[in-house]
C-alpha cells in the first residue's frame, strides 16, 4: 500500500475509533502538528482540536461507521477521496462526502477540507 | 449570481479567452496576487505564472473550450466545481475535471487544485 493510501486508511480508522486513547494515537499518526480540518458542519485545529471534533461526531452518529468509497486520487502533495457514513445495522449510507487534503513533508495530512455530496 | 459563482464563471472565461490582454484582465479578476494553481500536469504561481500556464494549455487544445459542469459547491472559504473540456466541433468532452479552491478575503481565488476524473 502506498504511503498516501496508508494515511487515508488511518484517517478513516481514526473516525471509527471509539477508544479515546487509541483515537488520539490515530489522530497523531494521521495529522501533522499544525493540521486543520474544515467541512460544512465541523472544524478542528491541531491534533487536539481534531480529536475533540471526531469525538463529537461519533456522539452524534452512534451505530454508524465511515468507509472509504474510492481509492485516494493523488498528485504532488494533494489528495482527494470519497467516503460513506454507513449504518452498521442496515449498511446504508446516510452521508457521502469527498475530502480534499494536502500532505505535509512527512506524509501526514496538513489540512483537510470536506464536502458533502448531494443526497 | 453569488460572488463565488461570479468568480468561478470568470475563471472559466479566463481559460477560454484567446486574446492575451483580455485574458490577463480575467486572470487579475479571478486570482489573488499571491495565488497558486496546481493540477496533475500544470502549475502556475501568481497571476503572471497562471496566465502563462493558461496560454500554454490553450496552445495544446485548439478548438476546445472549458464549460462549467456543476454549480460551485461552497462552504466557508472553500469551493469545488466540475468542468468539461469540450471539442467545439463535436461538443464531446475530452477531459472532465474537478477543481478545489480556497477564496481570499476579497473573494478572488487564492489557490486552486485540479484533479482529472477517470476517463
Amino acid at each position: 500500500m502506498s504511503a498516501v493510501s496508508t494515511v487515508v486508511e488511518t484517517y478513516i480508522a481514526m473516525w471509527n475509533e471509539g477508544d479515546a486513547e487509541r483515537r488520539r494515537a490515530l489522530v497523531a499518526q494521521t495529522f501533522a502538528d499544525d493540521a486543520t480540518y474544515l467541512d460544512p458542519h465541523f472544524s478542528g485545529d491541531g491534533p487536539a482540536g481534531i480529536d475533540a471534533m471526531v469525538a463529537g461526531v461519533q456522539e452524534q452518529f452512534p451505530g454508524h461507521r465511515f468507509e472509504l468509497a474510492t481509492e485516494p486520487d493523488v498528485h504532488h502533495d494533494r489528495v482527494r477521496f470519497t467516503w460513506n457514513l454507513v449504518s452498521e445495522e442496515s449498511g446504508a449510507a446516510v452521508y457521502v462526502g469527498t475530502d480534499f487534503g494536502t500532505l505535509a513533508g512527512d506524509g501526514r495530512l496538513r489540512d483537510v477540507t470536506g464536502f458533502l455530496e448531494p443526497a
